[in-house]
């Protein structure tokens, strides 16, 4: 009991102290305007001082700490792997995801979390974030704005500490070649935005959901990233007899113009993406999949200012594979960033997996070689570990794993673009359409009526198998 | 076995006799120039004796023979019932289906079948099916080419095959109100588009079934259809490895621009019609959904020519509520049709059952109330026995219900739209849209900068509940 | 800042205070052992100023805070509609349910909470509890430990904590007819819990959810519930690289033996219940199903000891319909208890709503009364607002809409029973086996060879008609 | 025409021919009654003249007719390849599968089948099948009774034609090691099973059931078949308002045991084996899963008596991991055999595809280690071409491509097991349970008042990773 009491004194003590002379010591319980001199207060130590730098060993290797296929300056078919692939960190999965799930408080007690949503704490963790990034080899970071800085009493405040935490990041920046993938603005935690934020049927959310994205905007360029996400975590409905669904799309619409028009203004020269995603949290969200949200841009003549930021989980949660909707966004000219993750095939919601599937990944890598990469986008993992999973190593552990399943997938899409067995399975099957007749066809040269008559006058020819299973056995050979 | 060799030898003359004297027994496995004097000679006696003209006898009746609920001429909300529901009996399911599944052979044994696929069967079928239509007092019908007629040993013997049924249906139709509701092309079912249609990767199947396209067309225009529906089954993928996709997508919008340009030249007045499915026969169809056949649309210049056919099964295998789908194409101004049916909410293929949940009714009808009508659309059943229901009264059962259902779900719309409640409810969630800020936004008048002006410089307002539940408590007390 | 100033140093002065005297003033920061006179002191003013007890007015209410189809005392076929349904309410939803979701932080506010999670509060919103049931005219609530009490630091404490909540209960249960219809350990939040409780790998932690169970018990008992529920949310895997299922299993059997036997220990004569559920939070919940857990339950000799709880979202999230669990629960004698709650049919997680299908409420009603009722098993509203609704209001909306649904239900099935058409049709299909073969086959006085004789020597006989359509007709019409 | 003319005639006159001369010429519309000389009269040509016996030629090989991975008489952990993997080609789906959908008609032109169902077309496939399995070096075939003789007029006719092939088989097995891994009675396709087998409500079909499973044990014993397989295709429900699923399980459980006591009879040896499949075709199988499968023969006593045959697509149809199922089947002893298939993550139904993927194979070899084999159990192929694939080489392609994936599969497991690692995690994470506490859990010894004085006393100790991550990446390290 007396330990106890001693404790708690202690902690009051610093809160009393903390609200009494507010000028001397930073904690975001007390406010936000932290100066420059604070800042290099922050503590400087290390994070994860037992974790060194990770290398590549080769495929021999057991160690879990180092890259067995992921080799970064290694050259596939004329450009290095880091280049393929631009790897990139989640800071909300990494540094912010705690293991809460559902029916579950948090598990993990991470090194540089002290419990609280401080500005301290915000600077310890951009400070971590900078240390992993480093010791992992990456050069990309994705976040939110909520992410990285904690939320003051006003948007004034939440605006400043923003600005304060950017200024660290913009610091830890210097001098080295990471910068964010993309940045973006949380419109969906928040009970501000239950109803929805560019959806909401409430026009002063609108307006703050503007201010936010604004903002967001202005520091992902202030940090030198080259595309920003629109995820609608609330764009969409919970039940049709309460909404208006004609008014909540074309309200989307809008603002979406305006993001592009203040883009423009601000000077931004990244791309802007549009992250599908059926639902959850919502019953139905707009941005469904690629089909339904490049069918949305075109509608509102977006379609020239957004690309697509695909996420495996999400492709699979609306029905289709992965590579269904890279492809379709591929051949639209829309495929701009990968959420490198995975699902659970026999879950219903989103699981956020680190992807270990090696013929998935090969399957991805096919796509992004035939785009001929996906620069200025990326790989980020938007994936966490389990909840289970408390140990500092296992973030190390579940990027590596990442980067190297990716890396094992290039290496073996490599190898079926070099063999060309498939792509000539493909090609010899719509040879015919290269014939003068198909060329008739999509010259737009001939209407029904010859067809008709090419089909009266014709025997009809035997049909050629389809040949998946080939297809699948050559596929898999160099898996 | 005397009887059966007896038997045997009178099957056998007749197909000799047929073989040695083609000019004068029409019989399908011969020809398909069956002449006038052939089709009177057509049975012309009941196949339904024991069924009689179907009734209004008004919700408290108990017979299973009579519309509780479906009251052809009675007025609701201004038009006639009849008038809003427009039903149509589908040929496929009701004079086709046999029972056949997955796993088992046919289990029906109709009165007007007698196992061939002679044209005579057809004929008898096509008097089944007006037998049935007048019976059920219902004016529409729905069919494939291939439903109505037998297929030939030449393209051209099938399309004989086809003139000579529709040149039947006409004689039936004549002095009554019947006629198609829609006409379209079966392209999925013998093997030769095993690979596609408009998307086979074969270019003489590509004009095959713009032939058949084209005739099926021209047929529906003759018999007086009210449009024409596009369902492509094997317009989609197996797999992706030895697919095309950007091909298959280009041949197939090639495809229905020729479809469009036909249509004109014929003079067909009617609407073309997609139908959306997510998979099933493939793995992936191109027409995935509402929004994405939306946006391929779009995409190819079609938006103008072409409205959906809208399948509540189909709908919930994508993922969607049927609801969701009506209300996507209504918003949208592309809610051409309903086939009005539904699926099993635990398995994931197309079970067609007839729909009969009464707040689905009232959900459905709700929306096609907006939509001021869905003319010259109408409700479809695209809806078939169970395969163990195999008595003829099955067939009327289940059409009674269906209408009833939907006759339901129409007075229970009305109820709710004349109360108001519901639609108060959503006006008033968004009536901030209205105010000075909201028009603003609206009509273009302001951008980031004035919005966040606006966000920093209000107070948070408290946020209104979205009284989900209660507009549930209202939807239901109408049901 | 002068303002906040002082409000800070008020928190921390009784911080302060607090740890200095703790015998004085009772929060849960500080200690458990609140005395008698201390819960007198709690607020006893009303939560729900502005709702009154919510009254039975008939289907032509439009009144939403009252009752339009359950009538407490009125009697369906020979009970009371209040012992039909014996309706509880679930104290985590309705009082710990903040509308948090995994995408976003809480969005009720409601009047009772302040935000902490202290002894006060968990007063509070027992009060609150109580006065919400007798309001709505509940007679049942249902409960986790830790929703009614605050966990402290220590087991010991945690059960001090628990105590004193349970003696608020007990007193504010006195001269009502309001208790428990069930209570149980919740086994799945804290973090201790992530890889298990029954299925731990760990020992310590066994035995933690032992010592958790065996008090869970105990304030069960000494609240005079009907029933005791053991739910494992944790009681699963997430992957299978890292389990030893086989191990688990046996040790989550083990421990439901060893509940058992304590349950006799301890006197507890109400009804142990297992919850299946086929997954989330883990991949794969060992009690999938109701099939799965009675599968369970036989092989290790607990089948008399345990009846089940059944909850249709979990019935809908392992691919089976509500009734189907119910019914296959019931055919064995196992149905113990009803989780009255539905999910999203297009939604792959628990979303735990407000039932209000009334056709599925008929459905579930039938098997009740095949069940001659479910009691000492009630009606647990296992349901939760959703997250856009945080008016007190929807609290009460949401309820009654679910005892209105479920009342409907009930009326409907009472037609249904009473018109016979159904049964009778049910009878039908299976009358051959009352046939002297049928019986001598059920009866085992027959084998293959016999029945093989039958077989050659009989005609196959006309196959009648399932009449499935039929039986929906007959079915809806009651609705 | 003249040429279609003379064809007509030719087919006629041997139609004649067989009605007239019954005695002379066997053909199956006229009598099954074939004579030991007419089997020498079969074609004995070979159907596969461009296939070689396939051989291994290594990982290194491109020949798509070669083994690369699967060398039969390499030992892998002390057994053969063959002994652990004891591969059986599926004759439905081989020789009777025609590429048939269930929106479209056949698509194979098999050079043994002359598109009748005559005695004669059996005899062929028979040799085919022969021929194949030869070629492809297998030595286990599984069939249905009607899938390898055609029905007859009466049962006894049937059984006499399934007689006839069954001789024949028996000359096709002898001097080699090939014979049946398993037989079954189809049970589902006829339309005199469309509302069930041993599950029909008439008791002449149950009866019909039992004499047709009494013939197909009797020809699988004969044929020295090692298993005897019951998938009830039609033991389930497609809507319980018709359905007592009470009676009807009593009477599957009660045939079950008929066939038991049967078996014992008839000296079968082999093992009876329920092949577990949660829906489709009837919209709820009773054999839902394994857990569910093992519950009932728990429940009837039958459990001693069956093991199950379990199918990955199965497994995935009813939620699960296809290694959950077969992991649940082995640590409850009931592993019996193993259908060798694969589905497609996105649709909902049985897609019958070969398993390529190495992960799964190798996660199910894993098992199969465990289990120390499934013999007398095996791995058929229940997989099919696809509709598309229509080469006869695609049989081969597929079956070696299933073949070779099962063998990298056991390659890997083998490494894994060897290596260690994934154990060593696995015993580490569950060692608490060999401490004395943990064994005295284990022994029963003590109760909960004990584990709570154990969880009052102890600190909590700091809870361990459960390092999934870890693990998945040592998974994969050995694809």
């Amino acid at each position: 009991m007396a330990t106890r009491r001693v404790l708690l004194i202690t902690i009051i003590l610093s809160y009393l102290l903390c609200a009494l002379s507010e000028d001397i010591i930073a904690d975001m319980t007390c406010r936000a305007d932290i100066g420059q001199d604070e800042i290099s207060k922050v503590w400087e130590g290390e994070f994860f001082p037992n974790i060194s730098y990770i290398r590549y060993e080769g495929p021999a290797s057991r160690n879990p700490l180092a890259f067995k296929w992921y080799n970064a300056e290694e050259e596939i078919l004329g450009k290095k792997m880091k280049d393929w692939l631009r790897f990139s960190v989640a800071f909300w999965h990494t540094f912010r995801g705690d293991g809460t799930d559902i029916f579950g408080s948090s598990t993990k007690r991470w090194p540089w979390d002290d419990g609280t949503d401080s500005l301290m704490m915000a600077y310890n963790r951009m400070r971590a974030n900078f240390e992993f990034l480093k010791k992992l080899g990456v050069n990309f970071w994705c976040f939110h704005d909520r992410d990285i800085a904690p939320e003051g009493k006003t948007l004034k405040e939440t605006n400043a500490n923003l600005d304060a935490v950017v200024e660290l990041a913009k610091k830890l920046q210097e001098g080295t070649n990471i910068h964010p993938l993309w940045g973006t603005a949380q419109l969906f935690k928040h009970r501000r935005y239950m109803h929805g934020a560019a959806t909401s049927p409430y026009v002063s959310i609108y307006a703050y959901a503007a201010a936010q994205v604004k903002k967001a905007m202005e520091v992902t360029y202030e940090l030198g990233g080259e595309n920003f996400v629109f995820w609608g975590g609330r764009e969409g409905y919970q039940s049709l007899l309460n909404t208006d669904m004609k008014q909540e799309l074309d309200n989307m619409a809008l603002f979406l113009k305006l993001a592009t028009a203040y883009k423009k203004r601000l000077g931004f020269q990244g791309t802007l993406l549009l992250e599908p995603k059926p639902q959850e949290p919502t019953k139905h969200q707009y941005d469904w999949d690629v089909a339904t949200t490049m069918g949305f841009l075109q509608k509102h003549g977006l379609s020239d200012e957004f690309k697509l930021n695909i996420e495996c989980n999400h492709a699979t949660l609306a029905g289709h594979s992965c590579s269904h909707e890279l492809e379709m966004a591929r051949i639209n000219g829309m495929f701009g960033s990968f959420d490198a993750n995975t699902g659970d095939a026999q879950t219903g919601w989103d699981t956020d997996q680190f992807l270990v599937d090696i013929a998935e990944a090969t399957s991805i890598m096919l796509t992004v070689i035939k785009n001929k990469g996906i620069a200025p986008g990326g790989f980020n993992f938007d994936a966490k570990l389990r909840r289970e999973s408390v140990d500092v190593e296992d973030l190390f552990i579940a990027h590596i794993a990442g980067m190297d399943t990716m890396a094992r997938g290039l290496r073996n899409a490599e190898k079926i673009v070099e063999d060309g067995t498939l792509q000539t399975l493909v090609d010899n099957r719509y040879a015919s359409f290269e014939s003068p007749l198909g060329k008739a066809i999509k010259d737009g040269k001939i209407g029904f009526e010859e067809l008709e008559q090419e089909a009266l006058n014709s025997e009809e020819a035997p049909l050629p198998s389809g040949k998946q299973e080939l297809a699948e056995m050559v596929f898999y050979s160099f898996i």
